[in-house]
């Protein structure tokens, strides 16, 4: 089941998506909701950001290729974390499919897309075993863990390496039933393929990630988990137009602009 | 003026603080808000944190002692920070004045406070010009920006070093009057006194902060920013109770329980 979060006529809801058919509900779809009674076509709503979190959550580094690859990049040796610390992002940088990824006029061309399976946390944990991890799972959606190489290595925190506004696109909607074992990622730049890994090859597994995490912490509904990326990116610039295919989910698509000076 | 956000007959609200008198309003104190008309007693309501921030930001290091005596204990020489690099903490962490801190079980003995003063924003603004920053902020309130020192230096991020849950007391409430430059923060750890400082000693200023923070990313009413503490902290037990005061705003105490394993 698909649901997206939207606007339309001045107010944001919730609604299931059918083909084209948005049915609105009242309430969050991980919580007490119920039809409003309206209906809309798709493209006579403008899609938001399928949840703002409570607490944003990102692995970082989860696949191995990613890992090499961008040690190659900057001549050093890969170094593979040796447990699954989560980390964080921010919601400021949260856009939706279809909108802008602004690069900022002072930043240099080292522009990277990173493109993630995203879940969706449907209920409140803590203390789950890997075995009953998957059961605080509402759905998944896509993330692009957009990156500005020159800040993240320079820079004593990831602000605005990872977190500028615009940074972080999230969407087009949350799906319910997925196969992760059957699951690529795909990434597109003006068209062409750029990547495609298997997307559940991760170095800690989603419930390995989320047992770890609720040794220590609560998860709440609507709280995000973006899993990490696979193989590098090239320099983006300009006009370049991304795509991030999660065969099963969808695609999140948004055009790069450099802000001017 | 004092604003709390509190709990009562099963809903929560935000109300004006006078003396020992609540004053409910429907609405957030930065935003339209209205008296309902009910009033209750202080002591008849239950504190909330002040604000579940869209993002959550802390500076981290800030003060001079604090870099200083931090590189003593671990002897190492200490490093300043060479701009102003907004951190990150976690909303799940959160917990109000009077909740207890829970110490993981497994946690090591290296358990500290940090007695911070937190910056709550109080409109949507992005590109403030520095002598134009303090336009933002609607008030005040205390941190503890609680810190498990092994998981801090031996995990890859400050996933639980910094935000297991109730590692961020915050509160008691927002007090928007205040004279930062004669401000002290005081920690008592039961009840005796264990460090104070000037609270606006800072390296970067909170104007400072806001301008650079602003250069790349939108601040949104109810965020906060934590700025940093001075000095350290003894190693924090079961059963001890620490005091966070700023002088103008007010005490956040907060019990500290070890859990069973």
């Amino acid at each position: 089941m698909r649901w997206i979060r939207f606007s339309t006529a001045g107010r944001t809801a919730y609604g299931s998506l059918n083909g084209d058919t948005v049915t609105e509900i009242s309430g969050e779809p991980w919580g007490t909701h119920a039809p409003t009674g309206q209906q809309h076509r798709l493209a006579d709503v403008t899609l938001e950001v399928p949840v703002i979190p409570r607490t944003f959550y990102c692995a970082g580094i989860n696949y191995a290729k990613h890992i090499r690859e961008m040690a190659a990049k900057r001549g050093v040796e890969p170094v593979f974390p040796e447990k699954a610390d989560i980390g964080y992002r921010a919601n400021n940088a949260l856009v939706a499919h279809g909108q802008n990824v602004v690069i900022p006029a002072d930043a240099t061309e080292k522009v990277n897309y990173e493109g993630e399976l995203v879940v969706v946390i449907g209920r409140q944990v803590k203390h789950l075993s890997e075995s009953d991890a998957m059961s605080c799972v509402f759905g998944y959606t896509i993330g692009n863990d957009v990156s500005e190489r020159t800040w993240q290595r320079g820079d004593r925190t990831f602000w605005r390496g990872k977190n500028a506004d615009t940074f972080k696109p999230m969407g087009p909607w949350i799906e319910t039933d997925v196969d992760l074992d059957a699951m690529e990622t795909i990434v597109r730049v003006n068209g062409a393929e750029s990547i495609r890994f298997k997307t559940n090859d991760m170095i800690f597994s989603i419930p390995h990630y989320i047992s770890q995490m609720t040794k220590y912490l609560t998860l709440y509904p609507g709280d995000v988990i973006w899993m990490g990326t696979d193989g590098t990116s090239p320099d983006l610039t300009d006009g370049d137009v991304v795509d991030v295919e999660l065969t099963g989910i969808g695609v999140l698509r948004n055009p790069f602009v450099k802000a001017r000076g």
